[in-house]
């Protein structure tokens, strides 16, 4: 007997979303392997890395969902899904770059198997093919929304920088830098779909609402996650964020909630970065005591009710069941 | 009385140039200052640190001049020159951090301030708009120029690295990169000139000739520099690509005019990287002896000269004078 996973009814969301656009999404994988080919080899055995060997392929997925959802029968949401996965692995590729991280969805990271040189380099590459596929498409509504966040992207990711290791930092500034580094192309992701469907700009403003709160309950899952066991499960190191002293709800709220002792705790493994043994398991300590991780997980249930009330507009539909469902998939990984 | 300018002819063509785009040229700093702000204060000021410092703004005065050579009256070439000038400094902040460069410009590097992590998020970032300023031109055509430049830049920078160290490059291999990762560019930026003008195809290309052939004359004559006491002057540091192990003409030249001997001396200091006290002078002397220095700008004239040749059809003008008079600006720096 196979051992039996711990979430079925999560994994089951994604699955059912997956069944409902396989052929979409095949030819999306089609078109990621064709535009990421170049005649500089490095380029294609990079993208490989990260590419080929998988992800959930959440954002495009996304995409072709939302584009079926609002009834749309044509092509182009393939072309754009391959887009949006193009922009988010250019933005892991440099991710890993600032973060120096070793570790990429379990597997030794693009950076640590080909160098931070060449990470950044192909991450250029692959920004620049998404942009291509978008001018292919031909829509200068599509082009403004992806390229709007991808700047926005680029503007949370900064700010994550800025306020990384500093523990004055406020929830206003970490809803920022979630809302751009993450919700901002899970957002952009689905509106696309509804723009190509041609439907009224409500229904997009309505499937942007939908991406927008999904990503950032997202993030708050992930980020909880950093700091619970159940990450191992998922081939991931827990204390990435802690160790890189970065700054993320469960943090925030601890610290908060903490006396002067903890907070001076706080500020010497998170500002001064100086980290000894058993810090980790204290800060896991302080966590529990605060309800830090319940919390923020809570948090991500509230995004995540704002999610499936923007899809309620839409009327019933398989898609529209999957993407609910897909609500859940991500806030249930933090079980 | 001033230290005398050692090249009167070479700035005069700038300066002549400038002059010409004047009005124009301040619209585009005005937009440049504009559009690199944000909310998240560190991407101003460190894109103020490379943008606001000066350089020579040449590619967005070539977008201008090409523009006006083309007889175009409006406005638009005002947000391309600028979107030239974002592509532009997204690359050099992403070089910088690749190459682990201290100095831009005879200051210190982006990155050598603000950290590379910073450098590799606000060029994100920079490119990101500069796409958005290709989306407000609105021009599908335009886009498409601009977004495979960039694709095409990337893949250059990447060969580059791939090439790197290797003293069995070939010459061809080595115009690769740099046609992708300077010509390209200056291909784009005088192409765009001719289209917002609605030029027939043909002026297009001619216009994306010059550029083209200026980029790789531009680039050789920059290779040359780098082995040239000329470079001190220019703020520069003499002998970087040498220490990067960097494979331009100069040392391909040197390398295949040499005996057994001298190849192993190029191969301990770029392959292996194994470089000595005295070992820059002697690869100066190599250089010297096989006339590596001048052959590489006796190239660049080559190129320069087809730059020209793809003038010669455009009416006599102020702005062709300017132009034609920008590529000895080019090459005469390695005078």
């Amino acid at each position: 007997m196979p051992s039996p996973a711990p979430h079925p009814d999560a994994e089951d969301a994604l699955t059912a979303l997956v069944g409902l656009v396989r052929e979409d999404l095949e030819a999306c994988n089609r078109l990621i392997l064709e535009k990421m080919q170049s005649p500089v080899q490095l380029i294609p055995q990079l993208a490989a890395h990260l590419i080929a060997a998988g992800g959930k392929r959440l954002r495009p997925l996304l995409t072709l969902a939302a584009a079926r959802l609002c009834g749309y029968r044509g092509e182009r949401h393939v072309g754009l899904a391959a887009c949006v996965e193009f922009i988010h692995t250019a933005t892991l590729l440099h991710d890993d770059v600032v973060d120096e991280s070793d570790l990429r969805r379990g597997q030794a990271s693009a950076n640590a198997v080909f160098g931070n040189q060449a990470s950044v380099l192909v991450g250029d590459f692959l920004f620049a093919r998404a942009f291509q596929l978008m001018v292919a498409d031909g829509s200068l509504e599509v082009l403004d929304i992806l390229c709007s966040a991808a700047a926005t992207i680029a503007e949370g990711e900064v700010l994550q920088l800025v306020i990384q290791n500093d523990t004055a930092s406020t929830e206003a500034q970490y809803l920022d830098v979630i809302e751009g580094k993450t919700a901002a192309l899970f957002a952009a992701a689905t509106r696309v779909g509804a723009v190509v469907a041609g439907r009224p700009r409500a229904e997009a403003e309505a499937m942007d609402s939908y991406g927008r709160n999904l990503g950032i309950a997202f993030q708050l899952v992930d980020d909880a996650l950093d700091y619970s066991a159940e990450q191992e499960r998922l081939g991931k190191t827990v204390g990435d964020d802690f160790r890189e002293g970065k700054i993320t709800l469960p943090v925030l709220l601890a610290f908060a909630r903490g006396d002067e002792e903890e907070r001076g705790f706080w500020r010497r493994v998170l500002e001064e970065r100086r980290q000894e043994e058993g810090d980790l398991a204290h800060a896991l300590g302080l966590m529990q005591r605060h309800r830090a991780f319940e919390d923020t997980i809570a948090r991500a249930r509230h995004y995540g009710d704002q999610a499936l009330a923007a899809l309620s507009g839409f009327p019933e539909s398989a898609e529209k069941r999957a993407l609910a469902d897909i609500v859940e998939f991500c806030i249930a990984r933090a079980r």
